[in-house]
């Protein structure tokens, strides 16, 4: 679920690697730097540190993660999760694209190396069953000593407060829900007001809802966002029939997080209720928060000041293939600034300098979390 | 802007038509009833009066009117207000699809007879000016004596009280307005609650107080829709930086109705101030209401009367080609019971009974319309 482009050989070859990287998949309408800085940025980490001559003892490796994005199949993360066991073979079997294409069948070759045998005949393209592609990519225990994800903070604090670099202390935990209410329709001259059951409204009011729920943490840690809101038929001169929402809530407090997305789910059913529309909710995904190892936040804080960069400690809001490396190895990441705090939109942007400190405070990291040495001559 | 089917000559050829018909384009998810009722039961009228040997005075003729739903100019009754001298040269000009097609591109040959000189070379098909196309469409005065319609009721009211007829006196004055609402967007984790403009949470608050302004007239008669709502870029995990909302208003009453849209416009205004986004509106049409001539409303209750079938005085909330024949000919409407009240929905249904009752009523309000004398057998 991932490939790995370089290795810093280590002194110890069977020692634990200290692994860095993110993924280069993007949503529609995206930038350019959210994921693939941490690829291409651990890239020339580790030249840097083979041009320095860095012998560490661990070896480093990088990794590119597949599919973070959830923009096809609806599911965020897959190649971590996958790596980190936290994928069934039962949810994976069950994903498909808009065009009804089967995630198994899209994505072919690469997983788990050569196709095997048994149950992967029933999705069409090889031999492995699901349970045992996802059994071969999971990380083995003590495989992967740190993981490190080098990021742009996606958020505007870095930049508002001239800050270099963030490091991150704890990944907020997201969740995922899909809302589709139903009415009856009818026509928007002749279907008068008391007898109609929009869908459409009922789909406004669950987007405000979702705010006053998010607003009445009285937490500024949680955030919701109704991103998809589709209604059908569409017409100008229709009453909706159909409204498709999709709701993405995020907090670095699991319960305060699963209390939202109890609360959201009660509306729909109130709102439906009153307005007279059908529901269906579904849960997509509710992953639990990730703290970020201590032993790592003391890398990066010490090579942000080695090399005379300023610091703040930071919670992600936006979550990473982070989240799952936590689940089987001490993680952590470093974030830089991005204009405006923008991000998932075409005008996203660092500078060449903001990335140039990221880059140099990620090799310092990974040469301190792979121990080593360096020649007489400093980085 | 229209095709005359069939005409049943009169004694008196040159006298103003009695013209019935109606329209047989439809919304995308259509049913098959609304419009097309109109246009094949007047053809079915003028065999059953030809059939019956009635001889009128009056010719009778048959219209199928184009385009009479929005769907793919934003312009309802194009052929109707084209007929009627409600369509404007610089407004047809400015008509273009979701494609990028000129309306008059798209429309082709057909209008005003063979294509002459001038203006028209800007659209690249002909030679007449958009104007003199237009004028030539124009209904001559006097050249149309009575205008009846056929039509579903599109609401639940003569089925739910077992009436066979509706008789129409007036038809609602509809409008419609297009909003758009601009936010910056940004990382739906990374993008914290205080700092965010969402414009899609804009559009599910303008739809809401659509509704609210049209309760607010305590009216039953006024209604309002917000039919379309797209959100862009419409990725769960991005806040909406845009959304926009076709918004469809309609009353019996004109000035009624214009305060509601005053009501909408300023809502917009306001909720683009308190939430940030920027915000653009417009008029897309604002068209008064039409009274049904008296004649006409007392020949078809007189007709269903005289067929034992039972009637019911009544507003039509749809507008029809009816709205804009009303501004150049005495105009009436007939309905018949549809059922649940529904159209624009694939299982749009009328009976074959309530069918032929509509085309019995149509057939005699012609025959009392145009004058004229039954054979000594009656129909």
């Amino acid at each position: 679920m991932g490939n790995i482009f370089g290795r810093l050989e280590g002194s110890e070859p069977s020692a634990g690697v200290v692994l860095t990287g993110s993924h280069c998949d993007a949503i529609p309408l995206a930038g350019m730097y959210d994921g693939t800085l941490g690829v291409i940025g651990a890239i020339e980490a580790l030249a840097a540190l083979q041009q320095a001559g860095f012998k560490p003892v661990r070896p480093i490796e990088v990794m590119m993660f597949t599919s973070e994005e959830p923009t096809r199949f609806a599911l965020s993360c897959s190649g971590s999760r996958a790596m980190a066991g936290a994928l069934t073979p039962a949810e994976l079997e069950a994903k498909t694209d808009a065009g009804g294409l089967h995630f198994l069948q899209a994505s072919g070759a690469g997983y788990a190396g050569a196709p095997p045998a048994s149950v992967a005949n029933q999705v069409g393209y090889g031999a492995a069953s699901t349970g045992e592609m996802l059994e071969a990519v999971r990380v083995a225990p003590e495989a992967v000593a740190y993981f490190v994800e080098l990021h742009i903070e996606q958020g505007p604090f870095l930049e508002r407060e001239g800050t270099d670099i963030g490091v991150v202390t704890a990944i907020a935990a997201p969740a995922a829900l899909e809302v589709h209410f139903t009415g009856d329709g009818g026509h928007a001259g002749g279907q008068l007001m008391p007898i109609r059951n929009d869908a459409g409204l009922a789909g406004a009011e669950l987007a405000l809802a979702v705010e006053r729920h998010v607003l009445g943490t009285g937490s500024g840690d949680t955030v919701g966002t109704t991103g998809t809101f589709e209604v059908s038929p569409g017409a100008i001169n229709s009453v909706p029939r159909e409204a498709r929402l999709a709701i993405d809530i995020r907090d670095t407090d699991g319960p305060r997080r699963d209390s939202v997305v109890e609360g959201v789910l009660a509306s729909a059913a109130d709102i439906a209720h009153r307005r007279k529309v059908r529901v269906a909710s579904r849960i997509i995904n509710q992953d639990p928060p990730a703290t970020c190892h201590a032993s790592i936040v003391e890398a990066v804080a010490a090579s942000a000041k080695q090399l005379g960069l300023s610091t703040k400690h930071m919670v992600s809001r936006a979550y990473h293939d982070s989240l799952f490396m936590a689940r089987v190895a001490p993680t952590g990441m470093i974030f830089i600034p991005c204009r405006n705090g923008w991000s998932h939109r075409p005008d996203e942007f660092s500078s060449p300098e903001d990335i140039a400190n990221g880059v140099n405070v990620l090799a310092l990291t990974l040469a301190h979390l792979s121990g080593g040495s360096w020649p007489k001559v400093e980085l």
